[in-house]
């Protein structure tokens, strides 16, 4: 009935052919049970509760419930009203009262929580192996780390059983298991998603993630999830940020490329840049040190303080309850004074500074999602070396406020996977998206445990809140002013025609050539060709504003009968001009020209 | 040759009659020398110094120079190349290698820095009398406070030596010594005004601030000191926030409303409220309880260990050289952890979240901005609690990032000034601007020493950044749709024409009336009557996308000449309609009507 990788697009297909919530649950069941990674999960929803909540979706109206009937997996350091919540330590275990928001949001949307997953304790790590649970291992090889500390959640979505998984991240804990399990891991800007109902690893920069096959999956799942909590203090309300749609891409250069001597995922980061110039992106080399520099003060600063004030009584109660070096790590806070933790930001603030450059240049940056892996052993062995050489490229990320997807960048020889992480300015999340579903899609890696699949494009969308503008002339792509959209981040959403009752001229004297649209109510012609683009707000207004004479932006009657905003032309500068409405629109008319 | 004030309206008033920097220069030394309150200086410009460098802006122009030949003083804990920086405190007496940024700004401006004010140490206090320089007086008592820490730069404003000086603020330095003094206290937004060159108290907070006559002088300094500098780590890019032109203000009601039993001054704020209802404003009691839990965290918690991170080595080998009180403050951040310091942000973002409702039903606040006052005497026997009286309404402020500008707010029978201060969201600070204006020119108390004189209206003028739009019909002042324009901030620039190639029809049928207008080359009509209106960006691009067929925005070219965003119609729209051109606009056509 499915096939080896649960996605949404999977389920739906299989809904659509008749099968219920009922059926997919009984295969999360089997499979969850056949499952042979035992570590990851820690305590699952139990089969009858599974198949109740089934049947009641089944009860239920699917309309306005976008996750309907799809299966996901929860960290477990995330409530699920139901399920204890343990953070991966036996003994800090609670009942939560209620659903942590983002578990109540998918709930409401129709997701059912097939388990609470397994992660390095309290969150601390970004490998999967400080657990009392076991370490869950890489899907594709069993003597490697599963990547942490949402180890659980990305094994669950990697070995099919089920459709996404949330997982936190505050060093990198989102993406790095998606990196060594050929997941998307969908980072939100901090403040983008709630965190209300999560045990804080670093309250100030703590960030609920998505594990997913694809970005548009994940993408679905963030739309569900994101959006103000007045009972979380670090919630915040802020506009999307705009991309360009052919972006320059910082990349790694000189000093700053360390791979730990894995010449294997090196070799797949160049491939993952070579993809991204050739899908249209400029490459721009960039001095990732005062990234780092940053990245450092996440365990070396003094923000391993937030750690040890989440934990500061039960620490105090149950130090033997805890990891060895999880306890290490947080006791590192213990002498930290006042002092130190606002120097730790004054040194924060001064090298977001310092990266301001950078972002005047690039639009986002490429970087390896880890730059290495290793076995369980090696990682038993020096725990805290190798664990730091994971978050080299994703520690900074929370800390600067950086929205980041990390998507897979394709096999080494080894077997072993690697992926890439695009990072892009606070509340870029949904720009970032259509990009890093091209460069997941270029790699030919499919997903998950199924390396063939094929990655669907991202549908193009109208994001919330901007405006739309139908451009008949120069600002169509391919003709000179069409960059004036894209340098803005403008998305085209549609080609398509104005209703019959337009004409078009050729204006005399203009530089670019432009035409001019007028509107002859009853007139029949052949309507006239258009591109409807998206634009935010501000974008649309300053794009109006520069908008020369006899030129204006009006309503345009589309053939289908929606009135969008689009271009218009005021009636005496047509006086005399050749009309060229028989063409039906300016790019055929300037194909006869040659 | 100048008045008691020395305002910049004064002196550019004598400049234009022919007076000479030299001779406003000559001026300054004179005041100052005859200057009673002999605490207000630490270091005065020496007389030559202050000569050499007005015959040197003599021999320069003033093009470009908006403060060209305009005295300022500046608080002696901010760098003024050629002068020690003390913070008042002798033993920690440095020479600036460079002007601080905004006195670099300044001097590049034309200004000219006639010395160095005194202040409460380290800038810790609201009074004054923290100096080992003695206390400077109100200029309307000799026994009161100045109020502080900016005292000396208040006070040498209000005895008209010079037309404004610059203060800090990050408890209420800015604010309160401006109340005392009738003068204007202008607080920007945190991080619109860089700190790059000031002595730290808490370096995340503080503020540059402004004192002058009125918001109108003080603005201009504003604009000449705010703007990015990436040597500060806490300097913001953002844009400037709108405010609506007839705002809904907060006011203190029930438990809230404090004065510590001074009835003058509460009897001051109820009147100031009223002006802002008689000027238009929706005066909506909000509860003030979350504000005041944000404003005891700036000393009661962990934010005093930035004052201490700010001079911890000095205060390990100087203890001694320490005023008393300051000493004991700043020693109370000893033994704060980084665990408090990570809570006591923790506690400042829930205040965050929890008073965003009261944004929601206002656009400003408007408050007390001392609620009494008090002699130096008294401040002197009880030196704390004293001075938290002093900030029960100013502390809040910088935490929440928000701006600021306190107002005279009259006099009471004792002869003792009192001020109010609108409070707005971060970077609405060029925003609140019109309406502080307002409610000073309507409190009829003055400036500074001179309680006659008249407060100028605010120049009105397009922020920078905003977009302009002529308006023709429906959305002119007093028509049904000029709330589109006043809700989003928008502000009407001028009332003119446009150039006398214009129709204006009125289009059948559309709800509420509208009219069209149509440019007809050649034709010589009277011009139509517009309104031209400064938007931001945003709201402009919103604001066109509702505009219904026929309507759109094209360019309107003026009577001057020049051509602006404006009201256009599709020709077909007007084919058999009415024309009104002859009426001269859609006013003066709408009045035939009755």
């Amino acid at each position: 009935m499915l096939p080896e990788m649960m996605t949404m697009e999977a389920i739906r297909a299989a809904y659509a052919r008749g099968a219920t919530p009922l059926d997919v649950v009984e295969a999360v069941i089997a499979r969850r049970d056949a499952l042979a990674d035992r570590a990851v999960f820690i305590t699952e929803t139990p089969a009858e509760v599974l198949r109740a909540e089934a049947r009641a979706l089944m009860d239920s109206s699917a309309e306005g419930r976008p996750l309907w009937g799809i299966p996901c997996a929860i960290k477990d350091n995330i409530d699920v009203a139901g399920l204890p919540t343990t953070a991966a330590c036996p003994a800090y275990a609670y009942a939560p009262a209620a659903d942590a928001t983002v578990v109540a949001r998918l709930r409401a949307a129709g997701a059912l929580v097939i388990g609470k997953t397994n992660l390095d304790q309290f969150a601390t790590g970004l490998n999967g192996t400080r657990s009392p649970h076991g370490a869950p291992r890489s899907v594709f090889s069993a003597a490697h780390v599963s990547g942490g500390s949402s180890s659980g959640s990305a094994v669950a979505v990697a070995s099919g059983l089920c459709a996404f998984a949330l997982g936190t991240d505050t060093a990198g804990s989102g993406r790095v298991p998606a990196a060594f399990n050929n997941l998307v891991g969908l980072k939100p800007t901090p403040g983008l998603v709630p965190n209300t109902g999560v045990v804080p690893a670093c309250r100030s920069v703590d960030v609920v993630t998505v594990f997913a096959a694809t970005v548009a999956e994940a993408s679905e799942v963030r739309r569900v999830i994101e959006g103000y909590d007045a009972a979380d203090p670090f919630s915040r309300r802020a506009g999307p940020v705009a991309l360009p749609v052919r972006p320059r891409i910082g990349i790694l250069t000189g000093a700053e490329r360390n791979f730990f001597g894995n010449a294997e995922v090196e070799a797949l980061y160049d491939a993952a840049c070579a993809r991204a110039e050739a899908l249209g992106a400029t490459l721009v080399p960039f001095d990732y040190a005062p990234f780092r520099e940053a990245a450092a003060l996440l365990y070396d600063g003094p923000w391993v303080a937030e750690r040890l004030a989440a934990v500061e009584d039960f620490l105090t109660t149950n130090a033997e309850d805890f990891d060895p070096t999880v306890r290490k790590i947080i006791e590192g806070a213990k002498g930290r004074t006042a002092v130190e933790a606002f120097r730790g930001l004054y040194r924060l603030n001064a090298l977001r500074q310092q990266v301001a450059p950078v972002w005047e240049a690039v639009d986002m940056l490429l970087l390896p999602t880890a730059p290495t892996t290793c076995t369980v052993a090696e990682m038993l062995a020096e725990p805290i070396k190798r664990n730091s050489e994971f978050g080299l490229y994703t520690n900074f990320a929370n800390l600067m406020g950086y929205a980041a997807i990390a998507v897979p960048a394709g096999f080494g020889p080894s077997g072993l996977p690697a992926g890439v992480t695009l990072v892009g300015p606070g509340f870029s999340d949904a720009a970032l998206e259509p990009f890093a579903a091209a460069l997941h899609r270029a790699a030919g890696c499919g997903y998950g445990r199924d390396r063939g699949a094929m990655v669907a494009a991202l549908p193009v969308t109208c994001p919330e809140g901007w405006l739309t503008i139908a451009v008949v002339g120069a600002h169509l792509t391919g003709m000179p002013l069409n960059p004036e959209l894209t340098s803005v981040g403008g998305i085209c959403l549609e080609e398509t025609r104005t209703a019959p009752d337009y004409r078009l001229y050729l204006l005399p004297g203009t530089v670019p050539p432009k035409p001019g649209l007028i509107r002859d109510p009853g007139f029949e012609g052949p309507g006239i060709a258009v591109e409807v683009w998206a634009l935010p707000p501000a974008a649309f207004g300053a794009f109006v504003a520069r908008i020369p004479a006899p030129l204006g932006v009006g309503k345009v009657v589309l053939a289908t009968g929606a009135a969008v905003s689009g271009f218009l032309c005021e009636a005496h500068a047509v006086a005399g001009a050749p009309e060229i409405t028989a063409f039906g629109g300016w790019k055929a008319w300037r194909a006869t020209r040659g």
